[in-house]
């Protein structure tokens, strides 16, 4: 029983042959969740993140950042990821192999990811047992379901007892250095950072190919605005653009139908809370669109509840319908309040807090200060604790607390009256203070660049012809002598000289049939072969021929640069680059 | 006593506070060998890597892979770093900081480089003692030196006895998959492969900045050839380059006096071994001009044996004049032979040789066959490891030896004529089967960026101007009203939305006199500031400002993108952009 070739297959095997991406240190082996990308692969990959960069960034006056892939454990444990980011494994009590327990249920029992994905280790215990899940390689018995934290955990510097971890995203990164940015920024919000870089996740069962790895490039754009004045300026050049909407309530209803709606209407609707959030969305699309990916092929799920991240209140991922596995996420769209600058705040002791100007209000600040005479004799060793923690509770909630019950319950010790003095103070302030919130659209670039192949992925006559998006293409240009001899390499060797001095990423062929040189080249999506040919050699003109269309057009070689410039930057066609050739 | 304000600390200030480089983490104290590149370091380290990409690998037709950062245990046993990647290390036994042995006894003992680096584990301890070394901190007394393993070690998904590395060169994910790319590149030599991305190494002792990181930017070109033909066809672009040599015979003669010599020159006298590691050492001089570094501030010096690494047979390292550290390693130029591909063929059992044809050549070919019935009752138990051992040997030596001594040593144990049979064979070969050697120049991305900086930090009338090359100038371009009323700010906003149209880097600025702004901008090194004041609303031209002389040109809005252009492209100067203004 053999399964029918899919895309996937199609396209992996000539990312193998061609250079686009291939598993890592196939030598040894291979090693699950690693991937290389080739000499055609890292070009096109570096490209889509180009291109992000300049929707994102540069045309929005946005930043990017570039920070390490190992941080120090604080970080991860005032971000709430050691906490969190971890999935329940089961392991193989025959064969010792271990499996994600949710994904082993959704596969031999049945039950769905959204149901799945909630469950707790006891529920998940339960599943197993109900259902008789044995081990799929073996067909062991499984141990007790338990957490295996996913992030790759190493030591820094030669002292043993620092641990660092490898990101599990880029986010944190940017939050730690919120203070400075925000400096630079000279003190104005809003402001948009991103980074794009190498991510490390230590996933139980790593998919194969590009689609769930262990180490990855993310890129996370963070958003940061004032929550008071959340409103989306830029809404007007995005609210009319069409977003497919697969609604949380829709979700819990069993349906996966989309709603269709413009920007406008769903935000109107309260289908999308933030404006900037909507704005990033209507942009993922068009981006994803950029990419090759039509509009119908693309939607936004809504995350539920138990779904999101432990940072997010609103969250959908964008997906894009790939052949082997369906609807597969390619961005997370989340609003992540003030969560993660918050934990940073609460860890570090350093306010991250920032100052805006107002007219003036005032206001009464209430404060709590203890009376040591009576803390000292009644806590005894833990005064000192008792102190510290006073420090970090609402005044507000002791006060009310006071009055209410007679006393204050702080983590266990009895506050009483008379153990501290609740003060009132009138203030006039000139601005506010507080910290901004956070939509963060995040897109990994590995799977982005396999969606691109596998939507360029094309037959002609029974070749393939991979029509890569040409701004995208990795090669942009073959330049081909007609034949190999008569002075037509010789040619074809200045014009290959003058592109490449004009900046064209381009490659010289003259082995085989002029016919095998075009389909090596169709193959792997370079959008304009150019073809040396004994005209040529009398008036200085050469043929270019349309990867897509296979049509031919003359022109002359000193109008070549200025025109395939043109071309590339979508500013011309291929039919205004010369005259038709019949 | 506080020391001179020295460059790197008025560029680190400009880094901090402007957004070039900081450390990471600052909020936990920071963390020492991990920095951030900021919004405005960030695309001007990636312009100096577009730029190596632009000279090294578009121009010449060769590659780039983008690999993981994470290798398994394998790869760095067979490549020899698990053995060599180590460094000598002490402890304070009172204050338990630790220390690289070697940099220590530089430090407090004057001992230099060049000595302490050969030291063995002894020699250094007894250096210690000799010279009364205690801790620099505490005075504290100094454990026996060890060797620490300058590499992040972590383990791979949930089995825990995977083990894999943060690599410390991108070199070996080359290595590994050398058999695939030679493939792609249908069986040619030579073929060059890069990969620019992030490496770790473990330092016990990093270095305050970008100088010495623990994860950096490695930037790592593979150029593999047959050892058979040597040649490099385009030496005669670089023949007549001049190059600065710190010889190693001249060292070990205690002088650091260079020979200048030209390329053609430095083959002739056999200064450097290989033609294609001239060619590349001659680029590498070209890429750093470029970056804004003079030649009289560029030297190569000669690695001496013991500072090779263990894969290298002649090495380079190409320096920079810094203001605070004196000479300074920027890339390294290293002949590896066929090390690498060697150890991993060993380690894999996969072959990596290639194939080459040639003319039909006659050849002998010798071999060893055991004889089992000897070598049995011989060696007993050690049977199976001997005849395994002779597998790995020279048959010619092994044939010599019978001859010359009457036997051979195995690994200690002694082969005698009865136990193999010495066969030769006539072939006709149409090819030769052979490992490429290999020539690599390795560049680290972190660093240049700073040096660009340190040479680009240069005052006017008292005021920072960061003349970097514009090329690379983060911020190509600033838009800036005269007066931030009256309509200017409205045509302002317009010519700005055309740049950024047109694929520029844009700042649109109107806060502060234009003189302030004007500073702001020469300490980023933006090269342009446009000016939009009254004449602009009535025949939209603009001023163009120079921020090397600060003189101004005026030129007309529609003419802007095309003068830009060439200017950023280096075709024209600033006096080309317009008229002089009085």
């Amino acid at each position: 029983m053999t399964k029918p070739v899919d895309k996937f297959e199609r396209v992996s095997e000539i990312a193998r042959r061609r250079g686009f991406f291939w598993p890592s240190c196939e030598i040894y082996g291979g090693i699950s969740g690693f991937i290389v990308f080739g000499p055609l692969g890292s070009i096109l990959k570096r490209k889509i993140e180009d291109k992000f960069r300049d929707i994102f960034l540069r045309r929005l006056g946005l930043y990017e950042i570039e920070s390490p892939v190992i941080l120090p454990e604080r970080v991860f444990k005032a971000s709430g990821h050691i906490e969190h980011f971890k999935e329940p494994m089961v392991e193989c009590m025959n064969c010792k192999r271990k499996f994600r327990a949710d994904h082993l249920l959704q596969e031999a029992a049945g039950i769905s990811p959204m149901d799945s994905e909630r469950m707790s280790l006891k529920e998940i215990e339960e599943a197993i047992e109900e259902n008789g899940v044995r081990c799929p390689e073996c067909d062991g018995e499984l141990s007790e379901p338990r957490y295996f934290l996913t992030m790759f955990e190493t030591t820094i510097g030669p002292y043993s007892d620092v641990v660092g971890y490898g990101r599990p995203e880029a986010a944190q990164g940017i939050f730690v250095e919120f203070r400075r940015l925000y400096e630079q920024a000279r003190g104005k919000l809003p402001i948009g950072v991103a980074t794009i870089g190498h991510a490390l996740r230590n996933e139980i069962s790593p998919r194969q190919g590009p689609i769930r790895l262990r180490e990855f490039t993310i890129m996370d754009l963070e958003f940061f605005f004032d929550p008071e004045e959340p409103g989306c300026p830029l809404l007007s050049e995005v609210k009319d653009e069409a977003l497919r909407l697969v609604l949380a309530e829709s979700r819990l209803r069993g349906s996966e139908e989309p709603v269709e709606v413009t920007v406008k209407e769903a935000l109107e609707k309260g289908y999308i809370k933030m404006e900037w959030q909507a704005f990033f969305m209507a942009l993922a699309k068009r981006f994803l669109m950029e990419l090759g990916v039509p509009e119908d092929k693309q939607r936004f799920i809504e995350k539920l509840e138990w779904e999101r991240a432990h940072y997010s209140v609103q969250g959908f991922d964008q997906e894009v319908y790939l052949d082997r596995w369906g609807w597969t996420e390619v961005s997370g769209h989340n609003y992540r309040t003030d969560y993660d600058l918050k934990c940073h705040m609460e860890e570090s002791g350093v306010d991250m807090k920032v100052f805006k100007e107002t007219k003036e209000v005032e206001r009464t600040e209430v404060s709590i200060q203890p009376i040591m005479a009576r803390i000292g004799p009644d806590f005894k060793g833990d005064a000192q604790r008792v102190i510290e923690l006073l420090t970090k509770v609402k005044p507000e909630d002791v006060e009310e607390s006071l009055k209410r019950l007679g006393f204050y319950n702080l983590e266990g010790f009895k506050i009483l009256p008379e153990h501290v003095r609740i003060v009132r103070r009138r203030i006039t302030e000139r601005g506010r203070r507080f910290l901004p919130h956070v939509i963060e659209p995040s897109f990994g670039s590995d799977r982005l660049t396999y969606v691109v192949l596998e939507y360029a992925y094309s037959t002609k006559d029974g070749r393939v012809v991979m029509r890569i998006p040409r701004d995208l293409a990795p090669v942009q240009v073959a330049v081909l002598p007609l034949v190999s001899k008569d002075g037509l390499p010789e040619k074809a060797r200045e014009v290959y000289s003058l592109l490449i001095d004009e900046g064209f990423t381009a490659q010289y062929d003259e082995s085989g049939s002029i016919g095998r040189r075009y389909a090596r080249f169709d193959e792997i999506g370079t959008p304009i072969c150019i073809t040396i040919d004994y005209q040529t050699l009398n008036d200085d003109t050469v043929t270019l021929r349309d990867r897509d269309t296979w049509r031919q057009v003359r022109t002359s070689i000193k109008e070549l640069p200025q025109l395939l410039r043109g071309f590339f930057s979508l500013k011309l066609e291929f039919g205004d680059l010369g005259k038709p050739v019949e």
